[in-house]
């Protein structure tokens, strides 16, 4: 017997048709002798419904106010599913954020699950009983309704799984797993079995939106078991283990791009000590995310090129905020938001040798022209123009043997 | 400076447009230096909406899950409207079921308000908060949701104010008020300016469905001054008061009608003691709710005829209980159920001489058969066929001259 939290999203349980079928993997996960906590989102639609209705009477809705609303579509689909399931002839209950109650910290519409009370509901459970919990919110400690930011349902789910010991964490969505690059693009992308937390953190943080990278984060650091796998197909999904459960044939796992980013480069600026932190510390202060940074060898020994990336969004108040410091000396500062970002992912490439030769000679090859670098240990990433993007990601797909 | 409770029903929120416009009637009565406590109803369709989902998993959807669903109706009115007081600049919070808490007793989706915790809110009103509060529903002593059966909103409105002992309940809607018969159908109809508990009970219990009946009992048990009036227009509405704070010009306040009576005779009944409660008695246990019951005088002192309406929707049970019990003896069943009843309400009735005169007169004019009368302290009512429904209500609202 083992206990599962099983999480299911918004397409998922997306009309009442989808949410029999959500109740009957559950129940046949029940029958199968597992104790089950399910964490739900809401209705597909819903919660942007919600937004847009709290949009239209201002862009500045009350946060307290704006958490008490969108907290009612995890409400539904909870009632809901616990309803098909004792229609089934499952025993269920769905049990509400105050109910648990699922404790907060932080902000409105950005707070963090502390704790959760276990007793109740790890006696239900011992009753044979499948508890239905509403993902993306909690009760501050003052009885507030908060919702949590970032993470959402998964969040939710990795927290459920956490608190409660489970021995494992199912996150059924609308797509059959992790795979190697965007499948929707890419024809030949496929499905990877097994991925560590750390592939899965970097993959999802470049676009392969599969799980939220700060749920991932989560159960990499309590070493939860994921599993991320469709609720349309019975086929398995992608698990994602802790690194040391992994042994690896290939040094790359995957190829991700991002659209998102914009390149700022200053040129002659002053080459000394502090120069960079004069330049980053006021983004910062300015809720400015750079991303890469690029600083070339000065030449001169007095001055040099810096280049960064900072997300699209963000570039022009990047470049007001360097135009109006006065601090921040340079010669000119030119930026081009017509790039993108292509990385591989591996956590095999730190001990594989020549991986980065093969990545800049397969972009040679399709003359493919590099504009900024970056590297980690599991991640070796480019910045090159827009227009080239899928030729990048498909001809490295093929170098790495992905296909 | 008065306590006001604010109620307003689904139409009245049924939009963003008609939520802005509900708070500016709140930021007017809160700038004349009102404490106010605001009952919303879920958005208009809504409740219905989620009833259809849980319908479209089963007609015996779980009741503890129902009102989990249901709830969540109100909760985004609140939500909805407290942001837009806020955006206002009124200071203003929704506090959900839980929050406050409504604790309730009885079964769902039919309990009843007993308490409320009025600490916190007072608090609030005195630092010039508006507390919003979801209508229909609260919490068990054992923490689930439950809504409230007979009276939804209007009845969560009515205890507010009992509980937090209120100057005035107004019910907001989207009529302008009790009107002396149904302005829809008779065009001469005229709204009334003031009425009693008992009035009102008797005109909202024959269709005048303005307010629900079991809110108006309340009302008058703690007696709390209710007002219904339109959401739409800045006219006064109906004044709903105790009997001894109203003078009567007229002796009958309105005509009311029903379309969803049978009637029912049966024949050769034997008349001796304990007949009636033979058939009654079955019928009540059967949850068949009889209305007007007529005795005919027995002419040969062994056998009379007993004639009794019940809900239309009941007569097929009605005539199925009747026949499966061997202990109700009879010559023969007949049943009728194009039937209407057509009412008389006024608290002027009783010590007005000749009302019933002029009823029977007025119908026989109209040459309008009666086929049961029944009569109270402040209604008088007849059942006719129900072709002459209109006819009939026209009539008599000329005859004591409310046109």
């Amino acid at each position: 017997m083992a206990k599962k939290v099983l999480k299911f999203g918004g397409t998922s349980v997306g009309s009442i048709e989808r949410i029999l079928h959500v109740a009957k993997i559950i129940e046949r996960e029940h029958n199968a002798n597992n104790q089950i906590i399910v964490v739900v989102s809401a209705m597909s639609g819903k919660t942007n419904e919600l937004l847009a209705n709290a949009k239209s009477v201002s862009d500045k809705f009350d946060k307290r106010e704006l958490d008490v609303l969108l907290a009612s579509g995890e409400q539904v689909t909870s009632a809901l599913l616990a309803g098909t399931l004792i229609e089934l002839g499952v025993k269920s209950k769905s049990w509400l954020n105050f109910q648990i109650p699922i404790l907060t910290e932080g902000e409105h519409s950005n707070s963090r699950i502390i704790n959760m009370n276990v007793s109740k509901i790890n006696k239900f459970l011992s009753e044979k009983g499948v508890a239905i919990i509403p993902g993306f919110q909690g009760i501050s400690k003052n009885g507030d309704v908060t919702t949590i930011g970032r993470g959402g349902s998964d969040a939710t789910a990795v927290a459920v799984s956490k608190i409660f010991d489970a021995d494992s964490c199912e996150i059924y969505t609308d797509v059959d797993g992790v795979f190697s690059t965007d499948p929707n693009k890419i024809p030949v992308a496929k499905k990877i079995d097994k991925i560590s937390y750390n592939e899965m953190l970097e993959l999802s943080s470049l676009g392969a939106k599969v799980m939220q990278p700060s749920a991932v984060q989560t159960a990499m650091m309590y070493n939860i078991p994921l599993e991320v796998r469709s609720t349309f197909t019975d086929r398995h999904g992608t698990k994602i283990f802790d690194q040391e459960n992994l042994d690896y044939s290939k040094s790359v796992t995957g190829v991700a791009y991002s659209k998102d980013d914009a390149k700022v480069t200053l040129t002659n600026v002053q080459d000394k000590p502090g120069v960079a932190a004069s330049i980053f510390e006021p983004l910062s202060k300015n809720q400015i995310n750079v991303d890469m940074v690029i600083q070339n060898i000065s030449v001169d020994q007095k001055t040099t090129d810096i280049t960064f990336t900072v997300k699209r969004d963000d570039l022009l108040k990047t470049i007001d905020t360097i135009k109006n410091n006065k601090n921040i000396q340079y010669k000119s500062l030119t930026h081009n938001d017509k790039v993108s970002k292509i990385s591989i992912v591996g956590a095999g490439m730190v001990s594989t040798p020549g991986v980065t030769y093969r990545m800049f000679k397969g972009l040679a090859e399709e003359k493919i022209n590099i504009l900024a670098i970056s590297t980690s240990e599991i991640k070796l990433s480019v910045i090159i123009n827009e227009k080239d993007t899928l030729l990048a990601v498909r001809k490295l797909h093929t170098t790495f043997d992905l296909d």
